[in-house]
């Protein structure tokens, strides 16, 4: 009768929000791709679970719909934020096809949040998320936004910053924040497996960055022309002190 | 001994993760601006709190450092997550006034996601969040950052899109949004009071949206040049079905 989109957070388990833990446990049916059904079947062993591969989504959510018209309460999972480059936009696209459902998005912690509160505070002014994935954009809009986000001294995350058949895309993105003006020495940093067994973070400059080789379990943050270093975390001020109250 | 930076969740109570509920639970004494501790108080009534009015980030981070110096575990409550224009950063650069002591930062679901899923999915591509107050940074600024984002075809989010001394500003930012080749006839929302009583969501065009009042309870969605209205939600498509999969 009913589709949730869920965001699990970064890792599942104590990222769950109380309502994306209520939503799970009340509905008959869990969807997703194999690695986020994995990251919640050890929370919910009894669920019955349909798993799709990787570039599968129109497949899942057709499944996902279809299964709530036969009268199911269907879950449809994403890792970190259901909306945030998540399922819930495609949810609603497959859904008008048929006759309407209702739908309701449960929202997760996205990497950004995530991989912030690891590496510091570098969220604490304007941002801008931009995923370097070219499978569903053109790069030339990539390539747009991030030389906008550079130019208007956006804190910037970044989302699926390579994979192996982008090794190099990082590297491209950061040559061109650097042609966009951006300094070599602005504070960027780097989580790896968020909220997961296995998390890492590093800090580095925007040249350094550039000479980085991270993988598809990545966020990248690169720091606004304020973001400093304090005690080994990033930090955007926002400017309180600044204001000297 | 500690402090912990935690995010409620735009409403707290469901939208808190269970990270963040099990740092509340450990915690000596929880500090916030009164509201937010409002929002916790009915959770955690057996709590020791330490609440500070509106505009006195500075005095409320002090506290709670000094209060984790004296060897208690203090806990920091932010609305929505605790790095997006949270008080996670201002810890830190508070900190460093004093001999080191431990930090955390809890995420939690900021305003762009909790009201995202409210209004449908319209953060399913690239997008940017830009707070509308020009109490800590010059309005050229935020004019320079809405500008770019508007030409670089972002999703925007906006932050404190109004308040009693700043009544126009909303209108403000979407000439500047008009001005810099926004069609008047994209997609918006605004989401009131995200996750707590009184929760209300509308949909309008950018035309419509210069000509509207908001509070600053309010949280602003801008659609990109894709983001349409499915079955009555704000929807931006990521491109799965235009690939014809």
């Amino acid at each position: 009768m009913k589709v949730t989109v869920i965001g699990l957070g970064p890792g599942g388990g104590a990222d769950l929000t109380g309502r994306a833990r209520a939503a799970l446990e009340a509905c008959d049916l869990i969807v997703g791709y194999t690695a986020y059904i994995d990251l919640v079947r050890a929370d919910f062993p009894q669920k019955e679970t349909l798993s799709t591969g990787m570039r599968r989504e129109v497949d899942r959510c057709r499944a996902a719909v279809e299964a709530a018209r036969t009268g199911r309460d269907v879950a449809v999972v994403c890792s970190g934020d259901s909306g945030v480059y998540g399922m819930a936009g495609l949810i609603y696209e497959v859904a008008q096809e048929y006759d309407p459902i209702e739908i309701e998005v449960v929202p997760g912690i996205t990497a950004a949040c995530g991989g912030a509160a690891v590496l510091g505070a570098p969220l604490t002014h304007d941002f801008a998320v931009v995923s370097l994935s070219d499978l569903l954009t053109p790069w030339e809009k990539i390539e747009k936004r991030l030389t906008a986000a550079a130019q208007a001294d956006f804190v910037l995350c970044l989302y699926n910053p390579a994979s192996r058949s982008r090794p190099d895309y990082l590297r491209r993105a950061c040559d061109i924040l650097l042609s966009a003006g951006k300094d070599p020495a602005t504070v960027c940093g780097t989580v790896r497996n968020i909220g997961r067994a296995g998390e890492e973070a590093a800090l580095l400059t925007l040249g350094e960055l550039r000479d980085t080789k991270v993988d598809m379990f990545t966020t990248v943050f690169v720091g606004n022309s304020q973001t400093k270093v304090i005690g080994g975390k990033m930090v955007t001020p926002r400017g309180y002190l600044q204001r000297g109250e």
